[in-house]
């Protein structure tokens, strides 16, 4: 077992620098390797792909100098017009930061089928530039110049220190809100995660689609996927690390804080939730029904407004695809640090009526900021987990007026 | 081609009384089959299934004198005693109707998990049972019987003249509002459909499977799919027509009368949302691309705000898991009788931008309450429809508030 430590540095790990404007709605993010480094990048699953990420797929393979990001419009379908204006923020990377266009990664987010404001792109990237260093400070600018409807920064980032003495540290940013949802996506929002780590392209592969899997994927806040979610890792090998080990679980950390960030932050969400289903047939039918409980809008609007209508928490997990023998249900609601505080139903009995001091409990858990939802399956030995937010005035709010 | 003529017995077609009383959260409606008739069923694929389908599942292939609903208890995961509360209240209705139990089928709404009240069932299928009746009066009072957060009753019916002469009717009621999906499911909500036609068990089977695909399974309130979803054909036979000719028609166009007012009486609903894909690949292809349309809740809230961001059918199309090539998306919204009115994209090319008079009309349609999307994929020649409605402020508070 390796140690982890948690860090402050964000993206700026050793050998990472950062910087960010916001302007109103635009905003740029800027990162750079101090040497050239390896990436590796997961995009929408949706049909429809925002141009920057067809760009950076073309330029995943080369030696990667950074990411410059925009917040304020997302660059989706907008067609060979948007693929040329996609190509030319690389371009005005490479003219900031050096190197050329096809050293660079782009990603973008914000208004779907708007041409893109270059101008203004250009201007906040020149005021970036600037700026550019490595410093938490400077980590913490990069993520809030990509932010759109969130309400803070996603950051985190850990240290490793390996049995022979040697570190190597893995950070990352992130955005979400709203548009999220993992079910026919591969990644989900805009996520980037740096590393001074020595590993191969394969390894990073791996590694990558392992920690989306069990981090990015588990969040819903409404159950649309964006045509814009990316999510890069850069690794620029300078510190020189003789081993890998750790590193999968620091990437597993780093992705699943900043999942939890982003669960936490949904549009409008007063409430974060988190839902676990043990003892299911398998992991992929326990996952199947943590996602169906957190994705629900029926328990999610309850969550919202305290009320502890468990029926609806059975309801979802009966359908959401995964195998479930009622009688055998059990289902519990804490909060943080006492996760499975009431039990509301045992093998299939409710506990918590009306009247019962269960209920009582219950709704007092559901007046927390934390609510975690324990599902017990009792047909094998599957485990799975999801990250959501109620759902509230407040998301609709924003829904109904953003843009336009 | 036959001739259908809209009537408004609902449920209270030649043959057949109804009856309905709802006092506070519970009501109690009754139908009755003044001969013995045949049924066919479709329940819910909700892994957990109420009481009442499960009884009701059990007597479907007996001579059908009847039917009991209630509303404001859905006697869904209750175990042992809510099965005994299901026969309980078949042997009521056959107390109050005539016949055994076991002539009766049994439907519920309502709150997920607690035992049923069957004092108040048996003291309002007393009440209701004494003004049992044939008139649009009475079909009206199952309707409304069976409402929960329903704002009115839904209720259709038509009569069918054939060729020789000879005629038959087809009625229905139903109740929907909410906890409404119909991607998992075979069936949703409550619809109570009579017939007096003369109709052999298959060909029920088979026009129930078809209308309910081309109704029901089209409409999206939430995602949520019940675990009490219940689709009711009673057919008497009474008519003793010679032939079922028109029958699949009459029932296509009752269940989807029936299905379009569950779509617009959506909880919280203000606005009806409509939508159509064409030049799919496939039938089936369309259908899923229609479903994420109008299940998508940023598209919902959008309506909702009269916010013409089109960008979010777009992403909706592509992650429908539908065929979707981007640059062949031709793109109109419009209202009742104008559907195709504003052309927001032709072939992937956005033409309602900015200080656009598409934008402009765009946002005009969207002040109406029926909203038509049709989206060409041109791609094919498959064709499908979906029925929605907008995400509410009302929407939230109810479920917020609803129950314990």
């Amino acid at each position: 077992m390796v140690e982890l430590k948690v860090t402050n540095r964000g993206v700026c790990v050793p050998g990472f620098m950062a910087a960010g404007v916001k302007r109103g709605k635009y905003g740029v993010a800027l990162i750079r390797s101090e040497a050239p480094a390896k990436a590796s990048v997961m995009l929408t699953s949706n049909k429809v792909k925002a141009a920057p990420l067809l760009v950076s797929k073309e330029h995943v393979n080369n030696d990667i100098f950074g990411i410059i990001a925009n917040s304020g419009n997302a660059n989706a379908f907008t067609g060979d017009a948007g693929m040329e204006d996609a190509r030319e923020m690389c371009s005005l990377a490479a003219k900031l930061l050096g190197g050329k266009a096809e050293n660079y990664l782009v990603a973008s987010t914000g208004v779907i089928g708007r041409r893109l404001d270059l101008a203004t792109v250009e201007r906040l990237a020149n005021e970036a530039a600037r700026s550019l260093e490595t410093s938490p400070k400077a980590s913490e600018a990069a993520a809030r110049a990509i932010m759109t409807t969130d309400t803070f920064p996603k950051i985190c980032s850990v240290e490793v220190e390996l049995s022979d003495g040697s570190r190597y540290e893995v950070g990352g940013i992130a955005k979400g809100a709203g548009m999220i949802a993992p079910k026919l996506s591969h990644a989900t929002m805009l996520c980037f995660l740096t590393t001074n780590a020595r590993l191969e392209k394969e390894e990073m592969d791996e590694a990558l689609a392992k920690a989306v899997e069990q981090s990015f994927n588990r969040v819903v806040v409404d159950g649309d996927t964006s045509t814009n979610d990316f999510v890069v890792l850069l690794a620029n090998g300078s510190a020189a690390n003789d081993s890998i080990e750790g590193f999968q679980e620091a990437l597993n950390f780093v992705t699943q804080t900043l999942a939890k960030s982003i669960a936490r932050d949904g549009e409008g969400a007063t409430k974060y939730i988190e839902v676990r289903v043990l003892g299911a047939v398998s992991d992929s039918d326990a996952n199947l029904a943590a996602r169906a409980v957190v994705g629900s809008n029926l328990v999610k609007s309850a969550v919202f407004g305290g009320d502890p209508n468990w029926g609806r928490i059975i309801a979802a997990l009966g359908y959401s695809g995964a195998e479930v023998v009622p009688e055998k249900i059990t289902l519990y609601v804490g909060t943080k640090g006492d996760e499975r505080r009431v039990c509301l139903v045992e093998k299939g009995k409710p506990l918590a009526l009306e009247g019962t001091a269960e209920l009582k409990a219950a709704e007092e858990v559901l007046r927390q900021k934390e609510i975690y939802i324990t599902a017990e399956l009792n047909l094998g030995r599957g485990r799975g987990e999801a990250y959501g937010c109620d759902l509230t005035y407040e998301y609709i709010r924003i829904n109904a007026e953003y843009t336009t």
